[in-house]
């Protein structure tokens, strides 16, 4: 851990050398990891399957489950820094990219207090899936006319 | 950035950041959070659904697919530290345990050359989805007979 | 659809018709079928995302978003059918002969009102993820000492 | 079981007399029920995640192992099932709509051979996932300016 924290540089290193030491090379092919993630992402809805809506903080779950859902968010995080390194993908920088880009897509002035996709907040048929704000088939109340183009895209 | 690269905590910062300026915290609950990281999870899987078999390093794709694919990689990202931090779950921390776990379970002398899950090399009852290396319904080769109790759990 | 209803059988044939018919076969291996199913899902879980907790009936939707969650539900369910005909599976006898186990696994004595899973009802070490109900870290209520083993098993 | 087949509605109504015998009804709201398909979903590919590719038919695989694969896409069905139904939808006959919506999106003229999604094929800006052919990022080659309308949309 470096100073500020753990780095997915770190994770990527300790994973590869993981593998490299079992000689599990040979199983962590891309779409190997891609499903193996899925399963992940399984067990992790497993969890909060049956509980209805639950408030920010778990507050009244158990340490051992907390500690549960720990596990498993980790282990869909070490997939896909696996995955994201044998796609040859630098995934700190694709996502700090991410957030630029987000940054542009959603610009305050527009998305504040609104789950509307950027779709629908900018009018434009860009359809690539927008982060952390996508709803479909709600009637966008913007009419984006004042916006400039740098605003809207 | 930190000189050794991105940080979980940073990321976690500007996702924080970014919510919190759209007024966004509203929409940020656990399972919101959870069933977008699922859809993001889906436009990955999109993108490999009929490639069959992808060697490592996507050599052959566009470098148009390849940024797709870090893009999604990052959306499951941002969204799995958004919502750890909503769950009060420091990931980076529950990461680096969980990959001691994991070196616990799967052993290096058992663990070699084998997708064995660890309750099939361990021949324990253990029912915790193994990381790195899980597959049901192979039998176990491995006696563990020489193993101590302390390499098996 | 035959009198009662709209038969699996009926929608294999469909969709094997309708693959035929584009030359689609070759795409149609079991892990891109797989990764396509996950790819729906992930568009059902988009309409769900933001919606915090949602009624039954989805009483507040617009007709549109009804219609949409049909489609994504049809989209799954349309792969399911197409990957279990691909894999050398009966769906419909084996969901039969799932519902079967199920009664099995799930005795109305020992379940009812608790949404724990059938190894905390009765106590046994079975790892198989349970259908219907299933949650994790409970510790079971139910001390299974009444029951005959035909019951818990 | 009618002549023709297992039935969407009589698994529909067998899931409805399942609950009601354990008092379950409570736990089956919208959310939870795709959280729970969601966790199935992931225990299907959790079985063919170490695989590599595999043939059609599972030609090498167990009998023990297809009878797990049919159990996890059983589990998958009955989840859907059951989900259709707390959102009032009639999934058979979505399924059907589906199918047909499906066969005007894809003209067989213009899909034959092509894994491509329908918006590649007819060049619209149409952003709804298509069924059983989609990839994102590939040119279309087809002009489609031979096409009626009818065909292209």
């Amino acid at each position: 851990m470096t100073q500020g924290g753990v780095t997915l540089e770190e994770l990527k290193k300790k994973m590869a050398d993981f593998a490299r030491e079992r000689d599990w090379d040979q199983f962590h092919s891309p779409r190997n990891l891609l499903l193996a993630l899925v399963g992940e992402v399984g067990e992790l809805s497993e969890i909060f399957q049956w509980k209805g809506e639950v408030p920010r903080g778990l507050p009244e779950w158990k340490d051992e489950e907390k500690q549960h859902v720990g596990e498993e968010l980790s282990d869909v995080l070490l997939y896909l820094v696996r995955l994201s390194d044998i796609c040859g993908i630098d995934l700190g920088k694709a996502a700090l990219r991410k957030l630029e880009l987000n940054a542009i897509k959603y610009p305050v002035i527009l998305s504040k207090g609104s789950s509307k996709k950027h779709t629908q907040i900018n009018g434009d048929n860009n359809s690539d899936g927008g982060l952390l704000a996508s709803t479909k088939n709600n009637n966008s109340s913007c009419s984006c006319s004042s916006s400039t183009s740098s605003d809207c895209v």
